[in-house]
């Protein structure tokens, strides 16, 4: 691996849209611990609505921005399962990722740069043909946590799937909101970078002035946009739901006025 | 313990209706630390329906198929708690599981098999009324996982409580629908090994035609039967849940026609 | 730290109301991980209900008695994040508390007793003005567990924010519901120790009886009193949810008469 590090005791995540209620989680898990018996193990969420790999997408990239170098991501929104589509190993921010060729790592490749990708060519002897993460992924995950070298499992690609997701870039007059939170609060697709020093924000119509620093800027029940915890763009509500008071869903847009508007 | 390996980080899974929202996982896991503070902690899953033995049998199946030889499982649905109803330690795939003696081990002692049940002796100085999970079975497992060898805290009985709940075996005409996860696809009790190389299936009069190979075999939309990751007879549609498309509930009968019918 | 032993694998616990779907609990581990990478983490709940600090002061409570000394809880239910409100760090039971100065810590406070209330002057070079509990909490939390002394990051204080809830005290003739939980058990705010050996408890004009020892002294179905698991006033009904069948509800009142009454 490319400068990526081998800690005593490696980090190993996993993301999925496979619920808490099933044992589907713990099955790689088991899996994970048969090959990397001293990895710590750490979820993501696995509370991915059913099949989005949009949604799947963002949640990698947080992962990647939180983790130490040496950290492996395990990430299944695997709709293809069975069929001829690819494994994706990406090398990034000093970190590998482990998942299906689908578009999920589009978020992470675009907003974190300097990806590497990697086909998975490693196959175990037998597998079903509905659950490659724990048969196909997890073990391959747990094998690069436990030192094994990439070179030996996969082979570098060029042109990993990706979808038609981006940060916004300057100048911005519209965002997209990509990810509504357990609080309602409505991340956009819009890096604080890409904002200019002066803005007004409104949604739905609604004016919400310009950026405030934190929640408590507005009384209780009041929206406002700030700069949210991932640096990009947000609409909240103090003490309240965003997207429940405004109707704000994925995929609506947010409008951006600069000084000069 | 009969040929049972003590691993260095033992592992001890959890099973529970407790659900995620309340502190009583977090006090099974604090027993359990305070007995073997090396052992590596995995939950399969806490929103087992509130009482449902027979949902947890299924659970603690799969997570004796998935986990290696030395694993401790506790698992815990336990509507008797505070009666005089047995708690059992069972031996089985060279891993144990400690649970309530009210049947929840039935699925994993009928389809795994060679199962060797003790009833636990071993009791805390004391004890609460309403929670030996925390009390009684979590320090027991973890006195296992520690290595304590298991006849001292329990002794040999013949005769662990069953339900009635079993695989099916060949001839298999009506499997049951076992249990649905939260895609919505819907496990039988009907094992690979007991259905014939040409088969049709159907279900609530919907012939669903032979078995696919996996999911995408079908369109997006249409419903299927395949052989799930459990190796049981499942009924699934493609990107969508064939627990709502097609009224599909535990329970449900699912028709299998061999090639003379 | 006066008294406060530094095991070999630190545990640090986290509670939240950030729920399971979004990556933010993964966030504050991540954070965890760079400054303590030998700690144990264990979740006590991220379901509490989004700013409501009482039912996270319930959590802390129970997850302080559950652990051994030396645990260290992080507990971020934040409402004022970004203000100036201050960051606790509390020595009790021999075990540390790092949550927001907002009323969170008062049922431990007033339950455990004998607390010492720290405010942490630690702060990052940079940090995020809407998630302390990663950039700020975490972080410190962390390097506690990793053994650094209290006295270099916080500095002791006479007056944490205490909220108007507390344990009731003899003679009590009314208690309140503090906690409703995944059963539909109601915990109220009466110990065990506070309650005459003979009572009789009603709640909703319902008469309950005396207390019962376990659920199963009752038939399926039927509401009793008793002492719970957190050895507290509980009504709850056997196979069933006290909070459906009785309307229940935090803050609804339960009458406790004595053998006078």
């Amino acid at each position: 691996m490319l400068g990526i590090p081998n800690p005593p005791r490696p980090i190993l995540t996993l993301t999925s849209d496979f619920g808490l209620a099933d044992t589907y989680v713990a099955a790689m898990k088991a899996a994970i611990l048969r090959f990397a018996p001293e990895a710590m193990l750490v979820d993501i969420t696995h509370e991915i609505p059913p099949q989005d790999v949009v949604a799947a997408s963002f949640a990698v990239e947080r992962a990647l921005d939180a983790f130490a170098p040496g950290t492996i991501h395990l990430a299944v929104v695997d709709p293809g399962v069975g069929t001829q589509r690819r494994i994706l190993v990406v090398e990034m921010h000093r970190q590998l990722v482990v998942c299906p060729d689908n578009g999920l790592i589009t978020w992470a490749w675009r907003r974190l740069r300097k990806g590497k990708a990697h086909k998975l060519d490693w196959r175990p002897k037998t597998s079903s043909n509905t659950f490659h993460g724990r048969d196909i992924m997890a073990p391959s995950a747990a094998m690069l946590a436990a030192g094994r070298a990439l070179r030996e499992i996969a082979s570098p690609i060029r042109d990993p799937i990706l979808l038609e997701i981006r940060p916004a870039r300057p100048p911005v007059r519209i965002g997209r909101i990509i990810h509504v939170d357990h609080f309602g609060n409505a991340t956009t697709n819009v890096p604080r970078d890409a904002l200019p020093k002066t803005v007004r924000i409104s949604v739905k119509n609604q004016p919400l002035g310009p950026l405030k620093r934190t929640y408590s800027d507005v009384p209780a029940g009041q929206p406002l946009a700030l700069i949210g915890s991932a640096y990009l763009l947000e609409i909240a509500v103090r003490n309240g739901s965003a997207a429940k008071n405004l109707s704000l869903k994925v995929g609506d847009p947010v409008r951006i006025f600069g000084a000069s508007d």
